[in-house]
């Protein structure tokens, strides 16, 4: 299901094949956290590029709750999405969101955000949720250690993450052998996939073992969990030169979270292919616009008056039909056309340098492209 | 510059010539506050068939200044609209945002909302801004007193309006002289057009005599004030049959600040060709949808899970692509998106009105379209 092109050092370009369409790797993934881009049609997501978008699982849960979604007929139809959805497995949000928790070997207790109501999650559940959000790729409830941890508090984490991830893996397979027409149509169905998540800290020999557990299990891809949670960046350029060569070649190497375009440009040096954050879509809302030449703070003084387009090598609408001036006088007007056109712009951007990545890899011009950019970008 | 095409009893069927094309009468005109419809494109607003928009000079003013807006080439360029543009004086803003105000008879001096700041406006800079902002039809300051008044006082309102309306019209020709290459093309500053504003509260003798006055002066076009302030809806009917007939029937009317759906079909019926009001943009923030059949309120637990479109009879995209349960879900997750679809459907259900009593007018078929319109509307 994973089909690699073409290489350009280790920079990867391929294919993978999804319940819904064959999308190019490497991939940056827009957030749509309760199934709904902030301020964009998943339209206009397609227009700039994007295959795939990444939905919360611990966000739908809560609401509007996924027997609703089912009802709906999965995500996909709900949101008016025909792409590939990804979704995580809601564990991150238990431990980042959630203020009470319990960890226990079956699954983690927590309260929700919204309004307090304790909620049992286990890998089984993690699962039977994303099965019924109708999503083309799930991912395996882990733990996500935070960082600086200490090493005896890593290792008994991957521990618990691999143990969860066989339960997974489990309840995935099973679930493909109950509902048979889970899906109406078998081979989308059997276009499902499940990914494991390698957890370990900044321990080198942590993140050995738990990738080789979690090899060992078997999924159809892996992520790169826990990095960006803090470390420096150095420190996780590290992890992933230890991390993507113990990852099998012929599967997708996802890194969660990640991150800015250095951040991402750097991974891709290192072999991984697929990407989500929320940075293009949050900063965008705080008026911090990705740019050829750097990020722009719409809100300074010095766009007041500044006629020209906020990106002149940007050819998304916002860039060819409004200037920084406007830009900047509906963000400090507080305007909501200003969170949409400043979204539509970062997401743009992303996804262009997603297209540039690919573009390079074919043409095996990675380390060139990767340059290039990176002058202009940080000049 | 205007023409009347048809008439269905009272109801006219027109169309008027402004710097920025042709537009159809009677149309609603969606509001664009700070020059910026609030969570759409103005290309949207034209694709519901709204061929001119609204913006607010006292909010363009303090934010952010005609003179930057001058500098960007006028408003259409800024906002990226190349329809028709009218602009209100700033009057209504003064008397209802600004707390503290001095009423003189050279102007009224207010501090802004936004900041406290003094700001003396009188009739010739009200007239300047709107200049500036390139608008295509211009309103005089006038002075909207509040429902209910006493006689006396609107009767010394309505002599300070029609100072006022003198003072602008001198203003607006003294432009067209002093600045020949205004907007370049001499026809297009040719067709730049100015209203005179009836007021006169409930008291039909002031109507009367506040309607000569301006007849006298002579506008491009003639507005109704000082309506939808608090008195009720038979009042406003009331004073419109008294205060209609008494306009020049070759220059268009314009209902200022209304309204509801029925307000609008009793007011073409009674001869009105402009309409403009908040109620469908604020109204679907606050998720009030307009339906065939009357306001859904969103959040409604009903629509929890309603599946339906929110309308099977409007062909707009939301409608289209998205359910009952979506927008609810959006609502109570108070995602931004619901702004935006909200304000796309409102938007397009008072323009699919629109096209409804043009094409019944034209048809002769004008009271039956009511009828049948209140009908279901009401059920």
């Amino acid at each position: 299901m994973f089909k690699l092109l073409k290489t350009s050092g280790s920079a990867r370009r391929g294919v993978l094949k999804t319940a819904h369409g064959e999308v190019q790797t490497p991939f940056f993934m827009t957030i749509g956290t309760v199934g709904a881009i902030k301020g964009l049609l998943p339209e206009e997501v397609r227009q700039c590029g994007g295959e795939v978008i990444l939905a919360n699982t611990y966000h739908l849960h809560l609401r509007p709750g996924e027997d609703i979604v089912a009802k709906a007929g999965g995500l996909h139809k709900f949101m008016h999405w025909d792409g590939a959805i990804l979704t995580d497995s809601g564990g991150y949000q238990v431990f980042s969101l959630s203020k009470i928790r319990k960890l226990k070997a079956d699954g983690v207790e927590f309260q929700s955000h919204l309004d307090g109501k304790k909620i049992f999650l286990t890998p089984e559940k993690a699962i039977e949720i994303q099965l019924k959000l109708g999503s083309d790729i799930m991912m395996c409830l882990d733990e996500c250690a935070p960082y600086p941890s200490e090493k005896k508090y890593v290792e008994k984490s991957i521990e618990l993450t691999a143990e969860w991830a066989k339960r997974c893996k489990q309840q995935f397979s099973k679930s493909e052998i109950r509902n048979p027409k889970l899906n109406q149509k078998s081979e989308i169905r059997n276009q499902k996939l499940l990914f494991g998540i390698v957890q370990g800290g900044t321990y080198p020999d942590l993140r050995k073992k738990s990738a080789a557990t979690l090899v060992k299990i078997g999924f159809d891809g892996y992520a790169v969990g826990g990095l960006a949670v803090g470390e420096p960046a150095p420190k996780m350029y590290k992890i992933l030169d230890q991390t993507v060569p113990l990852l099998p070649k012929d599967r997708p190497r996802y890194l969660m979270g990640v991150g800015t375009p250095e951040n991402i440009l750097e991974s891709v040096e290192r072999g991984i292919d697929m990407f989500d954050c929320v940075l293009p879509t949050r900063n965008a809302r705080h008026g911090y616009l990705f740019t050829s030449k750097g990020v722009v703070r719409i809100r300074n003084e010095q766009y007041k008056e500044d006629f020209s387009p906020l990106d002149p090598d940007c050819d998304c609408p916002v860039c060819k039909n409004f200037t920084k001036a406007y830009l900047r006088h509906l963000f400090i007007a507080n305007e909501y056309l200003s969170i949409r056109l400043n979204t539509l712009h970062n997401v743009a951007f992303y996804q262009t340098l997603m297209k540039g990545i690919r573009q390079s890899i074919e043409d095996d011009q990675f380390g060139e492209f990767k340059a290039g950019f990176l002058k202009k970008y940080n000049s």
